[in-house]
């Protein structure tokens, strides 16, 4: 068979398969990338044993078939051609040409390397039963914003996933270590109803995906044991199966705090560098940061090894006056996703406080404070 | 003391600083920076045993006198302070205040921290008893042209250095692995003959610091194992003292090449990038790409593992034609300080190989070609 296109086109969209492939695997297999025909198509496939990934570019072709070749050089190649256009052709080796440059790559046969299924961006297939459509931004939000929250700890390893909560109220992204919690929701009718556990890691090849498609939208399908996404980018296509933990996480629902004593609103970015500038000096195990609410300031303070810091910053309270600590750092990364003004909701000096932003938007964020 | 200041002059700075100052150290001292109060001027001043540094910024000053203070501490808080001016009270403690933010830093006290003695940017001292004026922007292109070709190796320890040679002659810098040999000169007399082994490492910093400060004038002087700079940048004025290793190069001169049966003239940005290209299915070994030169063409060519590659690049010959091999990366690296036209001039296709600009400029490396 034989290919053509733009060697831009190829070069951009090779970056997402080289994040996925790996450098090194038990099945040698998956360190190739796939290449095949299809209808003015060039199909580019890559699998790590969780994510799986097509990319369907548009080319000039002759003949067909499908063939593995050595990522590793080949991406090189393709990023240092010195013409515009590449031309591959593949038999028993790839021949990889453009302007004067022209290089034989071995090849190796598509047998033993795994079956890929992909859902179809139509509509339901057989290994994708269900099916929604969502705006490319708004899942990636959803995903970036409660990322933070998961757990990198063996302990309750169902923690380590994102989970995903389809539903006639919508779809939600929800993540947890056991100390805090992150939640993420877009208020679209859903058109069935299921919970599925994304590994943190995929997720975060998701993103990336999402990120370099730009806007667009995402048909996100469920198979068994699979999440499935695509989405037509800019001159590509784009097909992803990420394999799904198994099981969902405990009701934490009861966790989420809901009468508070206490509502701060505060300007997220001033109240952000004081808290950054304050836990410097926090003690390096625990960055604890001593927070005093009374008559409309906040009073940031810690004291550690090497001294101690403290800054005042103006916030608009609701409640009664309340001295409570924090580790900065979930606190820094519950405020993370937020801009302009959020509340800062305490349900008690030693119970969970609640982080939103004060207008619309579907992020929620428990914190525990520290015992003081 | 009591200083105040500008806060990006300082936050700026303190750049320099935190990459000589290690994160660990057998002498707990050498983590922590110096703070003392000069006419005028904050003085900080650091050093990792290898190179001592001191910087001395405008400031108002009150009271003198001369602290340590815990360094990643101090340094993560002068670039988040919240103010335009950062005012520093050193007494017990560094009280650190810039805007609504006021932080306290344990101090230690200056007795048992090296005696760091630096030259003066006016003229010889006791300390540096030789000095020479040369412009910054000519010893950083000394020092950048020829540093790659530094060894590594523990074997033949003097070639972990850079030589800097001062002579009536002018300025020169070499460095050589034992493989290949880089040099660099500026054709200015110099006040002194003397030859200085830089470690490779700390004349890195130099590079840093001269890259940071930018167009003026460097004294650069030499007393007993010591090479001593002074230069003054925008708004700061800057001194090293660099610790030389002992001893010299072995003659070098003997194995740059003076006979070339065959002369090149190549266009330096497509030649390396047909190299480049060449060389990503060369064996991972020894980076061997052929060239054969010949009816004004370069043929290179590649073979590993994975398949070939070949490019044709056009050039201007003078002399037989001639087939020969090279370490890819070695070649690669001879080109890197070049642009625009060069030569390559070959001694035979077994013997050194020298590289040099086509015009002006005192830069040359040695390249020895593989044994085919």
């Amino acid at each position: 068979m034989k290919l053509a296109l733009p060697k831009n086109l190829l070069a951009e969209q090779i970056a997402l398969l080289e994040r996925v492939i790996p450098s090194r695997s038990s099945n040698p297999l998956l360190t190739y990338a796939g290449l095949a025909a299809g209808p003015e198509t060039l199909v580019l496939f890559c699998s790590n044993g969780e994510v799986d990934l097509e990319i369907r570019l548009p080319a000039r072709v002759q003949g067909e078939g499908a063939y593995l070749v050595p990522s590793q050089p080949f991406f090189q190649l393709v990023r240092s051609l010195p013409g515009e256009e590449a031309v591959l052709s593949l038999e028993r080796e790839l021949e990889l040409s453009s302007g004067r440059f022209t290089t034989r790559l071995s090849l190796a046969p598509v047998e033993g390397y795994p079956e890929l299924l992909f859902p179809e961006p139509e509509g339901p297939s057989e290994a994708f039963p269900l099916q929604a459509h969502i705006p490319a931004g708004d899942l990636l939000r959803l995903l970036t914003q409660v990322r933070y929250a998961a757990s990198n700890e063996e302990y309750r390893a169902i923690f380590r996933g994102v989970q995903l909560e389809f539903s006639e109220g919508g779809l939600r992204a929800v993540a947890s270590d056991g100390y805090r919690l992150a939640l993420s929701e877009l208020p679209k009718p859903q058109p069935f109803a299921k919970k599925a556990v994304v590994p943190a890691r995929s997720a975060d090849e998701v993103v990336r995906v999402l990120k370099a498609l730009g806007e667009g939208e995402v048909a996100l399908a469920l198979g068994p044991g699979t999440l499935g996404l695509a989405v037509r980018g800019e001159g590509a296509e784009v097909r992803m199966a990420v394999r799904l933990m198994e099981g969902e996480f405990p009701d934490y629902e009861k966790v989420i705090p809901k009468d508070f004593p206490l509502r701060v609103r505060l300007e997220v970015d001033p109240f952000r560098e004081a808290l950054r500038r304050v836990s410097v000096l926090s003690d390096r195990q625990n960055h604890r940061v001593d927070l005093l609410f009374q008559e409309g300031r906040a009073l940031l303070s810690a004291e550690g090894d090497y001294g101690k810091g403290q800054e005042e910053v103006a916030v608009a309270m609701e409640g009664t006056p309340m001295g409570l600590a924090y580790n900065a750092r979930y606190l820094l990364e519950a405020l993370a996703p937020l801009e302009g003004e959020a509340f800062l909701e305490m349900s008690g000096p030693t119970s969970p406080s609640l982080v939103r932003p004060s207008g619309e938007g579907g992020y929620r964020a428990v914190v525990v404070p520290l015992r003081v």
